[in-house]
């Protein structure tokens, strides 16, 4: 894979700082070892039709390599995988149990993170997000329990560091306005294990970099 | 691929008949033409010991092949189109562009359409639900403008029928009690060529049988 590009945000709001999906594939891509480049774009640029031919939802982040289009952190994330065992096995069984946690993380245990992040940070002025808040709470603990008792003993979801740790640990990351995950011990373990990767950190100063070079002056 | 077995309920709430995630797997297990088994449990069963070891968060569906068990909808579907390229092109571009849209269906479009469904057939007489729904419906329709867009002049979602369609209308039937989808022609048209399909009609018969042959007794 050649001529990787990433497009993330130029700046973000300090509450979506560090939560951004970019940091998710550039994540994935100082694990493999490739380098890329990446493009910044404004959050108002997402829905010009330029954007929207890269991504068809005007979302972040999109990625090209070799000329060709992806989008989806998911999916982009999966792309680098195939191209480095450090990411996923090769052998068939071993990728599909790296694909099954990859989804687990995005379509089971996302959703109702990302439902609590919202109300507690987008809605929380609103009557129908304090009336919603203890169900939504009590939905994120059944999936942090089950994910919890899954993690108990084991350092990475499948034994060792694949491309789904990146995309949990970037799901957990959702509730860090919480004491939530370190209610659960072996969560609270796993995420900080995930976190000390140097490629983690890595990419974690650079977009935080990026925010501050480019924040609005204030007026 | 040998021995395969997919898990399903027995018997599910009407609400849900036609919605259950093993349909999926059912789908693209019939579109790959592979033979397989259905292991029929009930809802209670969902938290015993015996089924966590095979799906850790205690959903539908579980998988089993070749003596290996795997689990999440969008996982099997994959590991079942790496089998078949009537499911997934086998050159890289063309498989990383249909995990782009498989992920697209789990990822962003089903997060909002499922809001909606608990909102409407599970919280319709909560305040906060009746407060929320407007809102809930905007975050919908922004999607669904979205992906009409894409598919405006395409049959499916890459130019051919792949897994990812097979996700993306099963997505969409999550909201098949509004008239949201008939309201863009484009999805209308998208969903009914999909539904239209023999291996789609040949699974919810299959799937609405054994609900029929398993409901409860009126007592």
């Amino acid at each position: 894979m050649d001529k990787i590009v990433v497009t993330g945000f130029r700046w973000a709001p300090p509450f979506a700082q560090g939560l951004v999906r970019d940091l998710r594939v550039r994540w994935a891509l100082e694990e493999a070892g490739l380098s890329y480049a990446v493009s910044l774009i404004d959050i108002g640029d997402l829905n010009s039709n330029a954007y929207r031919q890269k991504q068809p939802f005007g979302l972040v982040p999109a990625f090209e390599a070799d000329g060709r289009g992806l989008f989806e952190s998911g999916a982009i994330v999966h792309r680098i995988a195939a191209e480095s065992e450090a990411l996923m096995p090769a052998d068939r069984q071993g990728s599909a149990e790296t694909v099954t946690w990859m989804f687990a993380a995005l379509n089971t245990v996302e959703p109702p993170l990302l439902h609590l992040l919202a109300i507690d940070l987008r809605h929380s002025e609103e009557e129908w997000a304090k009336l919603r808040r203890p169900s939504a709470l009590d939905a994120v603990k059944v999936r942090l329990g089950a994910l919890a008792a899954w993690l108990d003993g084991r350092d990475y979801l499948l034994g060792r560091f694949t491309a789904a740790d990146i995309l949990m640990t970037t799901v957990l990351r959702f509730i860090r306005h919480t004491d939530l995950v370190a209610e659960f011990p072996a969560l609270d373990a796993y995420v900080k294990r995930c976190e000390a990767r140097p490629a983690f950190q890595k990419v974690l100063r650079d977009q935080m970099a990026d925010y501050a070079l480019n924040a609005p002056v204030a007026a």
